[in-house]
């Protein structure tokens, strides 16, 4: 960002325009590059389009270049475009003309789409872990408060009855409905591209199913231009997966910043997760939570974002792709360090107790008390009328307590149900 | 629309503006709220909150109103705000202080919630039939012309040979991810929201897992404030799969535009789905490819009106929800209308053969050239080399044939395998 | 919408899907394209291609067809495709010969788009003087309760002391950042586009300075190509300028929901502009400010609804054009109608007053009190660990009463200033 | 990004997720920092807060910070939170308690404020500037290929004639509405914020006309609130400015990719702005335009996500409102890149000759000979009928040449007076 300034030559200018900042973003391919290029030189061997020699050369020197890159050792230098070549580089050094064998029936492209889909593969699967992390936690503080009762609004007016037990449980039942988006993602994601070549495949007898076997892939994207289409399709299905998540957790850090304003005061924070005021000396502000609501806000623009980059493009690669990996692997990033800090200060609410002492609560109770009337035979539509003179006249007498029992109420939360239904899923 | 003009009282123009046009987009509800209705006033019977004959009374009452409603002779009056009130009015105009009950244990919102939870399975279930029928209309024409050659473009350059059949298997290929998709939205739909009454329960002693069964759900959303949560959460897991959908037709469409200009001609429309121009005699113009390109677009931007109107809302539920079903509802009729123009069209496509005797396709054929030179034993990057300068000197000869065999090739489309991956789905 | 179901003959079903509710569309058009055509008529006379009787003899029919059209009397039948065919039709069918004269050098695509320029430019002029009607209440209510404390909030927290003097009065400035946008938009809207036939030009030696003119626009869209790409790139910038004033709108409205519940308690509205609940007879919803609300965020998500139809278009007229209208024009609708609202409902809230008298608002002045202290020459570092200190300590006593004169502060709100430089773009 | 790994203490993730990239982000804004700085100390002076040794010290010191930052020497360590933080720090260091009185009297919501204006009216007064660059070298191209027709298209059929000349004005002209949109933008921007310390205003008798003047600000934004509701709103305006110049950039980009392919033909670039491919020797490649075309539309997502951030948060500060600038940044690097390579390469189109020697360009006439019929006598919609005949019979001979002289058409393209409306902008 900073090198795009005045007096700097144009062809170095050109190519800081055309790759940017995609050595960066590769290097998290790097160690993906290398599993593909493994697979893809055992099927060459197996195929005999490489020796058993070629073979077991590519593959150990692959291998040494995977501990490089473990151990943080890997760099792609300025004079490389990208980790494809970078990594093809290391090999022609080390093998001379068997390094040059690798690149046989495969194309840049085709690399591309099975690193990606291998990253993607494991970001989704750790992002599903940490949601279930979360929804974890959530059930054990729904059980923990499930007796402390909380004012429940329609319209942000008070309404009906509500209880912790009932706000944590209903954020942590929510979460499986990004758990089935992140399976089916996952789902697209789990198709094997290797082999499309630029995608229209090629005349080489490849093995395709052997790729798909070698790198764990559930199945094929068998049509190579299928493959190619993948191509952002792919990433767009992990944002909308990633998108159902972030909705989920802002609308959670919306209402927990609501509740820990003095005006609800529902909540607490230890002082060391609030932040104060340059000006201010008396603030505790919730930082960390408006940052989680924020940041999963700007991920919910996400498929927007590739959506327009990809949108009314003819079928077959072009150079546009390559922008898709900017948006995307921060955002991985951004979501799994929100729910990471999401399970890190949750666990650390304090919940406020007898709120519901206070009389502007008062009327959450009129239809715990029409529904008595109801139960003693008076219609609805009459019982309505009756509690609504007695608030209208003052005379209305709160029952300050609900027994409420039918499933997924306050008295009766069906954790146990809940938890059974997220398991399913694992 | 038309009705927001000067000189209208202003508690019509406040009806007008808080109504809208909701009685019109209630009308496709009706049908689920009075199968809701039913579910519900069986439930009251089985928990003995209403007599055996109440419930009778209600089912029969509500059945003829169903019949109404199939024969196209319900409306709801301007006098009535939406059609919970109406079919409410219905039933106490004729069955008095038992009509009166049905709305005992419930409240609006939670009818709502149980008509847009069955209507949009109703019509995300239609769509995923209609995906199917294009997926195998795709596949029969992929097996069709299978033999007949095309150019593949790389950033719309003329890159390697693509046939028919691959194109139109492609397209088939990718509509399976958008089936899992439609799977994930209907898993996050098919869970029972009905009794979770204004977002908090109530102190009836209902039985959900009745309604449940009743109704056809597979599980319920068991937490009520969760329940609630899934007004705005379902319609844009819905959009969701409608956009993946929408995102594949648009791309189809725009490669079909683009092939049926006469600067590439690739394939034919009869004259019956052209259209003229109203200066230009002899215009034959796609247009109903281009709406269905157009059409899918603005499909695609669904998810993000949805996600807009709903976002840092905090929990409970707000009367801007009600807005949710304004883009939604006549998506879903586009979008199956797309569905059905594409299939009624893309049947009549005419693809035209000898493409590839137009000598600016001769290139395609330099990575088939190479790769023979590959498998003679030559290694790849010296190969790249020799066929680069036979291009660059004018020597280079076109085999013009290709024979690729590998899975999802030209000549190996995997027509079967593809199809047992989509039938997997259903 | 209502008309996609089975059974329906093909040929209407294309029918419906490519004319779709265009023809409904197109009647808040009849009025321009009559406007647009007795200009075109006047100049085909002017460079003698239509003489001088015959100019006389269609002016004098569309002037008839305009009376039509404002008396409500105008329709336009399933039989035409378009608004543009039927006043075709009727010229025709009243002057023969000279009627089929009318679209001599011109075409449908320069039709819609002059169409479309004075009815954008009609529309965003009346939003611009409604914005400006907003503003004087809001001044005018801020000028009426300048002297009623409320606290200011950062973070949600209680920050430090503002007044419904202030808040009124942001809001009325923050207007004038729209409507310096409304008139970008007009000013993009406000040249003449007609004489561009279908997007290149036409041999005929029409005057396009004439129609410029006589319709009223300030320059020319010269280059007829340019003329053409303006479709989309109008309705754009007009999206742009309506989500810029819809943006405003929304916030107020989140601030007024926020400011009625009873958890802030700082307004109240009138019964009669509250709604109740089918179930809580307690309830007095503000469903206008939260339809307010979630209708200004919708119109927000226009941009990209009409981004996403017309991006990676290449230039030249494509039909997925006609899909901008779809949004654009109920979303005007909306717009004006949330702003008519908005001045009806603002101007009854009630401000309560003695808001600050609860303790909880108690560390608002604690920055007060920290100037003091640097006023009295401490360095502003040192007075606020002071301050803090007795914050912690408990020793903190509140002022409780507020001096800020300095522009734009609670005791010096710059109406006037504020007034004048929204008086400036009018 | 790289740092979000397991084995990360908890404090120093919570200062990576609430500082994040701020620090690297800030580092564009030290230079606006630091003048905001100057002209608050000298205020503080003229208003007595400081005294005139004090004055004096400071504005020493910052100067000499404002060259160690135009040297590249200024950096922001890990110990800081923001360049607020740091710059206050420098001066504490070496003024002692004068440096403590820097912060008198405003707020770092107030300096972020200030130097964001300062910044974007920076950064759009040099796209203005960049725009007008693109805009004169479409206009000498338009005037140099003037007399090269090129086939105009509607549908992507083949439709009217139209012309080099034609096509680099029409994008010339369009981009007028850009700048339009630019000048309202910083109409918005150039408001002065500064004195609103967090929000509200202060009790210090500030002298915001002061610092107005000194920073060269037109005008205050007066109300405190409004000053800090322009946070989020000037972003976006920015947002939509932006847009509206990428959204022209990416149309005329496709253009460019489709006329280079082989399937046009209309244009050739020379090999230096192409690129290869890994497996095809025969590939040149339009990367820079499909870059170009790919950023400009990844800008078109960015008013979306700044919205997304700011929308239903209630007026008062949110830490959320920090994320707004990691989007904003470096999309405007972006788009300075795309304008300047645009340039850059624009300038080397060759334009192809003889293009409608081709056969299937011959329809392009029809318009042509019928306006001749037309001029004849015979009515319009008759002399439409005779033509379209003479194509369905094969009877038709293209004129192949062309007189359209009417303003903006092929032979009188009006390039001085499109200019002239440019011109006026500036």
């Amino acid at each position: 960002m900073k090198l795009w300034e005045k007096g700097i030559p144009t062809d170095i200018k050109t190519d800081l325009f055309t790759v940017g900042n995609d050595r960066e973003l590769d290097l998290v391919l790097a160690e993906y590059d290398v599993i593909g290029s493994i697979a893809h030189a055992k099927m060459l061997g197996s195929t005999d389009l490489l020796t058993t020699t070629e073979v077991q050369d590519l593959v150990m020197a692959l291998e040494d270049i995977l501990v490089d890159i473990k151990k943080g050792d890997f760099i792609i230098e300025p004079d490389f475009e990208d980790v494809h070549s970078k990594v093809e580089y290391l090999l022609i050094e080390k093998l001379g003309d068997t390094g040059k064998k690798i690149h046989t029936a495969r194309s840049r492209n085709d690399q591309v789409l099975v690193d990606v889909h291998l990253f993607l593969k494991k970001e989704l699967t750790t992002i599903k872990q940490q949601v279930k992390e979360l929804f974890e936690l959530l059930i054990t503080m729904a059980q923990q408060h499930k007796n402390v009762l909380l004012p429940g609004y329609t319209h942000l007016q008070v309404a009906m009855p509500s209880s912790f037990g009932m706000w944590f449980s209903a954020y942590a039942e929510s979460l499986i409905d990004d758990v089935i988006m992140l399976n089916a993602a996952l789902a697209v994601i789990d198709q094997n591209p290797l082999g499309s070549a630029a995608g229209y495949g090629s005349s080489f007898p490849i093995d395709r199913s052997f790729t798909t076997k070698e790198l764990g892939f559930t199945t094929l994207k068998y049509n190579s231009v299928a493959a190619q289409m993948s191509r952002g399709k792919t990433e767009k299905t992990a944002a909308f997966a990633m998108a159902s998540v972030a909705g989920t957790l802002s609308k959670l850090a919306m209402d927990i910043c609501l509740y820990l304003s003095q005006n609800f005061n529902f909540i607490t924070l230890p002082q060391h997760l609030t932040t104060g005021s340059s000006i201010m000396p008396h603030k505790k502000n919730p930082d960390i939570f408006e940052l989680i609501r924020g940041k999963c806000n700007k991920i919910q623009a996400l498929p927007y974002e590739l959506t327009l980059i990809t949108n009314n493009l003819p079928s077959g690669y072009h150079r546009d792709l390559q922008l898709l990996k900017e948006g995307l692997f921060p955002a991985l990033q951004t979501l799994k360090s929100c729910l990471e800090m999401a399970v890190f200060t949750i666990k650390e609410i304090k919940v406020n107790h007898n709120i519901l002492d206070d009389k502007k609560y008062d009327y959450l109770f009129t239809v715990d008390a029409l529904n008595e009337l109801v139960t003693s035979g008076i219609p609805f539509r009459d019982a309505y009328k009756i509690v609504g003179e007695q608030v209208d006249n003052g005379t209305f007498i709160s029952p300050k307590a609900t027994q409420h029992t039918h499933e997924g109420s306050i008295n009766n939360l069906c954790l146990e149900e809940i938890t059974a239904k997220m398991e399913q899923l694992f």
